[in-house]
């Protein structure tokens, strides 16, 4: 799949396979005979049910875990945005080559197959508060980037990212889509207040020099966001093209996708959001697009780290629906007997 | 270690030992070096920092986790608490003896020793509604089964309990030793309203049949408790004697420590809560003893199944804190330059 309009992206939204229903009903069945009581495992029960309509089958597999981090740089980091500077960007992908970073090690835990995505870092984009950050073919190519990132043979996919200063084009993409300005600012990797009220005044900024888009997504996403953003939304539509289950990570990582839940929020219904990070506006963002995050442990690190953290409950789902004998199987006595 | 008396428990607990606070901020002070802003792995960095101080050293091991289960029959049952039959006590013992449970599953997942240990099933202790549950002797002697079941090298311990009919006891101890009747009972397995008004009835009529000895935690966890609720309170003794850090599972395994809690809170300093169960009284019980639960899945099983989950999160909070590069080792630029 390679896009080569902003057009083709809607025409693809347009026409996008869904799960199978008879195998989310079986799965649900199934769990239904397990020796627990019923529902007592909690949302435990409901991802294996989950995972069973996209995958199409009672059992679902987890045997090949696939986490993408997509890497990009942003003009916006001379506004002062980042407590750190952008050569940390590069430095932090060399980081991930070498086995170095927390992704490496939470994606070794759970299993998956880590692959990580610079894309063009030493080509930042545009400052969004005086210039698109992307044109249509840039926007296009990193979305292609994305998609083609996908192993259209995955039983899971979660996404992340790493880029100096994308939680402040990731505030104006929100902004710009769902309104409400500066609460979608928080401080990111930990600026100061003075950062803080950078960041602020350069959302406000970008939302005024690109006033005349605001009502489109997709340019939305093109001229102010990034792209590892698009890489992100390109991943996104390969998960769905292949029913492939999808977590999602950090505030980032869901801005991403904002521009597609635009279009058409059922775009999203194989999306699991990991967790809901420490970044401000993230709990807000969540609840704007109707996903419940699994767990809260303050994490704000981006890279996946909270999505590769939730592989592992998706594991002991998946250990219980597939490993525990029925009711029948064990000879135990059913309930309200 | 054999306690002849609720006076020798009580004796051993004014005498415990604490952790390495060295260990502890030795462990800190790695975090701040890791390849990660500070802070932004949230909960996980102050979980190595925990285990760091139990275990008394600054990179903590997850070589031997344990998890016991322990079980046990309640007299109470006759009064109609639960919606299974008191057969399904042995059952689910037999089932884990298969490797059936949920529990099997998410122990192996987690990588831990799992023990069960059935304690007298054969011999329902009192209804607690017209007698003590257990005298003196019985009680003591469950605490010992408890403490002697977890091996004094484990590098963690996670308890959990199965036992039909243990919600209404634990019910009952939480309502004598922290007051407020009803809103400590909930639907358990899933008792139907008549159940549930059944289950409230039983613990008004225990605590009214035992007003004499509610000032006694001890006396309490003797007359209105159970045999795994006794166990799990020797085991979580045994632990903190062995200076191992420990998971509460749900709402019975965490009203099983409410007696220790209440000769000192600071028993329970090597304790974590792994989430907070579906069953009505585990939240308000987590805030009522100050811990707070890692995770909200909704779950209500028991087993330990809660805190096998969490064993995978601090399997997670392990490898980043072990297997991370620092920003030097990885020439990376600092923040706020």
């Amino acid at each position: 799949m390679s896009f080569n309009s902003l057009d083709e992206i809607r025409a693809f939204c347009r026409d996008l396979p869904r799960g199978k229903a008879r195998a989310a009903k079986t799965a649900s069945e199934r769990q239904a005979k397990l020796t627990k009581p019923p529902g007592s495992l909690g949302r435990l029960e409901e991802l294996a049910t989950w995972m069973a309509y996209w995958q199409g089958r009672e059992i679902p597999s987890l045997a090949r875990v696939t986490v993408c981090v997509f890497a990009g740089n942003h003009g916006v980091v001379t506004r002062g945005v980042s407590a750190y500077p952008q050569a940390v960007t590069k430095q932090m992908v060399a980081n991930f080559a070498r086995g170095g970073a927390a992704i490496n090690q939470l994606a070794k835990l759970a299993g998956a197959d880590l692959r990580v995505v610079p894309i063009d870092l030493d080509r930042p984009t545009g400052d969004i508060t005086a210039a698109p950050a992307m044109n249509a073919d840039e926007f296009l190519a990193a979305v292609d980037i994305g998609y083609r990132t996908v192993p259209s043979d995955s039983d899971l996919l979660a996404v992340g990212e790493m880029g100096i200063g994308n939680t402040t084009v990731a505030s104006a993409v929100c902004a710009a889509l769902l309104g409400g300005g500066a609460r979608w600012v928080g401080r990111g990797t930990g600026v100061d207040d003075a950062g803080l009220r950078r960041k602020c005044a350069a959302v406000e900024a970008a939302l005024c020099r690109h006033g005349a888009i605001l009502a489109d997504p997709l340019a939305v996403a093109a001229s102010l966001g990034g792209r590892e953003l698009a890489a992100i939304a390109g991943a996104t539509l390969a998960a769905r093209h292949h029913k492939i289950p999808m977590l999602l990570d950090g505030f980032v990582a869901t801005a991403a996708i904002v521009p597609l839940s635009r279009i058409d929020l059922a775009i999203l219904d194989h999306c699991r959001a990991a967790h809901v990070a420490a970044e401000a506006g993230h709990r807000l963002l969540l609840r704007e697009l109707g996903l419940d995050p699994l767990f809260d442990l303050g994490m704000r690190l981006g890279e996946a780290s909270g999505a590769a953290v939730a592989i592992l409950l998706l594991r002991a789902s998946l250990a219980c629906h597939a490993g525990m004998a029925t009711f029948a199987d064990a000879g135990i006595s059913g309930g309200n007997e």
